[in-house]
């Protein structure tokens, strides 16, 4: 339940070893389709309370036992959207006995932030009104 | 058409003016619903590859006469998406004779990667065996 699919952002051998350029050069079809699927788990309330309760938590990690009540959810859907999450890379758990415990994978929240993250020095260029004019 | 919905991250009057704590604190249910409709916008390739388009295009802006050719898919689809993009304040757009032209909202961007930092100084705490175990 440990390994989960950490790979879908900054595969190491890709350029720049961190990220995909999101701000800085268009991404081709591949890096879309896998960086999608991580906003794709965010793009949801309810996966994104869960994170915030995940990744907020003082210790570091959070029984499932503790996250449920917060929810007018069943357990099993609670688990689904836990899922999600884990599939994504943004969490990772461990059963202990009775119960699971889930923890952010803060490599990946930070690999998200860097891909959003202006280059520094390089503001956006002003936007000029004969760009493209030539088309 | 220039007018977009900027208000979904980072409303004036929010604690901290900036950004809700995805990593800090527990979203509150209208928060991680403001916040899931932009995720939700970049959970899509075509939209992703788009933005990035947009936001790496020399110049600060694109024709979507300049975006279409691009993919495989018709004009209306990409307009589609471009305006899911719109809508969650990413891009914003504005017609100039015959042709639209698009360009980045760094503020969204920016906000986004700051919801996704965590904050300075701050390493998140070694997830510890303990936690939870009075549950």
């Amino acid at each position: 339940m440990s390994k989960q699919e950490l790979a879908v952002l900054g595969r190491s051998g890709d350029a720049g070893a961190c990220c995909p350029g999101l701000l800085t050069t268009p991404l081709d079809e591949e890096q879309a389709a896998d960086l999608a699927k991580v906003f794709k788990a965010l793009g949801d309330p309810v996966r994104l309370r869960l994170l915030s309760m995940i990744a907020s938590r003082s210790g570091g990690e959070v029984c499932v036992c503790d996250l449920t009540p917060a929810f007018e959810l069943s357990q099993p859907t609670i688990s689904h959207h836990l899922k999600l999450l884990r599939q994504a890379g943004l969490i990772d758990c461990e059963r202990r006995g009775t119960w699971v415990y889930y923890w952010l994978v803060p490599e990946t929240t930070d690999r998200l932030a860097g891909i959003l993250t202006r280059p520094a020095g390089e503001p956006l260029p002003e936007r000029t009104a004969s760009a493209g004019a030539a088309s």
